[in-house]
């Protein structure tokens, strides 16, 4: 199984997506909470969240949905998800498998990136719809990572605090 | 049952939500994506999501444990509520309730509206902050019904164009 | 987008699932909650379910899924899907996208129905196991079906009884 | 915080549902696939779902419902969550909380348990609709943890597997 983990994090950089890029929103997002937060920090939890196996299954399921539309070769389905039709909704439900490990933040978070689409995840959206390539579920599946683990560091902040009453 | 429904809406009007302020932030939230949206439109994609059973038994519920903190009448975990302390996570998983049922679009608009807070959304806040009430409940409640709305006027848009090919 | 409708009712024979089958599992679950219930009650159910555009979704992209890991043309996934892996996963999640807008009645009937495998969902899944074909996806989607079928029928039921009240 | 984990576990004390009770439903659910399975394994399953904070917030807001809707001391929504009607639907969605965060093996125990009702979850439900105690929430809560214990138990069974191989 960790071999998934492994091939997971490979397919990631292959189609462009750093732990970096990542880790960076992550920070964006957590660093207004958490003000002792270091870029580090960000990495390790987005680490953390790519150890699950859940996450991987997702990665390695979602980014080879994309490539077979890239390459014309699923059926019906093909245009739908080649043009990221905006009510097709299985590239946010598969998402979801990471994002309800994660608890409630990583839900609320996970919308907001949906929306505005900070650094990479817009990065990945303009090539797609640029039709250089196709990232309708691997777009969805870096802002559930993001929000995964900006939960995660929520959540450690306050057990810290709370150590420390 | 039709009560239950009737008794909702009531209680939202009470707790200084009308139809309107939900309308509006939907109308903020579609007009971008339907050219020819008007508020109108609007208001009646809320009537609609306010006609679901789930949706009224989720305000009934949210809004009477906010009642209650505010009283100081809950147990153990009045404080957390009362305070709105960030862990907490019943109060989005509520709003799940009535998000879940209108599908992926509700779902991102809902994550969004959290974290940004627009209109009627801030003004609860804000109150809930300054203990003047509580609103942990309802403002999640809120962001709910208006992305559920938002979700309801996507797919319909989509329906009119597809009858227009 | 209706075309998507008739593309995934198409696609469910071609599998080898009939609209009846679906019924019949939704009839069983039903009957002690509603003593009138008729299988065409079942039917008209079953057929509105697959009226909503995530559902049709749905089933073209897990049938996509199956097929593929059929005729083994997925990359590093394509063992774990046809092999149905325990701890996948995105099966259950996939179905998700349908069961969610159904309500929580769905919910739990869907797990129901994933654990005692009943009618047409064992027959799938013992197809599956003994190699003949990949259905890791759609037993999980049929179960998805039946559940919101069945929760379409109990509010149903409830509307009705309150109007005589 | 801690601090609200071990109320959390008085409360169930308190309410008629021992850790004991719990691993039981836990173990007959897993040792069909975990032939080694022990019940004290059970038990430490249990107590890591119930170190978690999301599971202590909802097993004290559950059943401060349960306990005031027990007391008429809620309002319109009291009959409703004291007879447990069908339809309300929030003791499921409160449950989801703990259900999610543990992945969907976690998912489908869970509705098949809300269903079936072995051994405790009975044990209220029979007390609930007999008038004795209000059982709503609280019924809901130990099926969820009962199947994220029991997801926990798979998945670390797979992983002692995959170390041996």
């Amino acid at each position: 199984m960790n071999n998934y983990r492994e091939l997971s994090r490979k397919k990631l950089t292959q189609r462009g997506v750093s732990i970096e890029d990542i880790a960076l929103l992550v920070f964006d997002l957590q660093k207004k909470y958490c003000p002792t937060l270091h870029l580090d920090d960000c990495i390790t939890a987005v680490d953390e969240v790519l150890e699950k196996r859940e996450v991987a299954f997702t990665i390695l399921t979602g980014i080879e949905l994309d490539v077979a539309a890239e390459n014309n070769s699923l059926n019906e389905i093909n245009e739908v998800i080649k043009k990221d039709y905006s009510l097709y909704g299985i590239d946010e439900i598969l998402a979801l498998s990471i994002v309800n490990v994660h608890g409630s933040i990583a839900l609320t978070n996970f919308g907001y990136l949906d929306k505005t689409k900070p650094g990479i995840v817009g990065i990945l959206e303009k090539a797609g719809k640029e039709g250089a390539a196709c990232h309708t579920f691997l777009d969805d599946i870096v802002c559930a990572i993001v929000s995964s683990a900006a939960s995660k560091i929520a959540h450690d902040y306050e057990n810290k605090k709370a150590l420390l009453e």
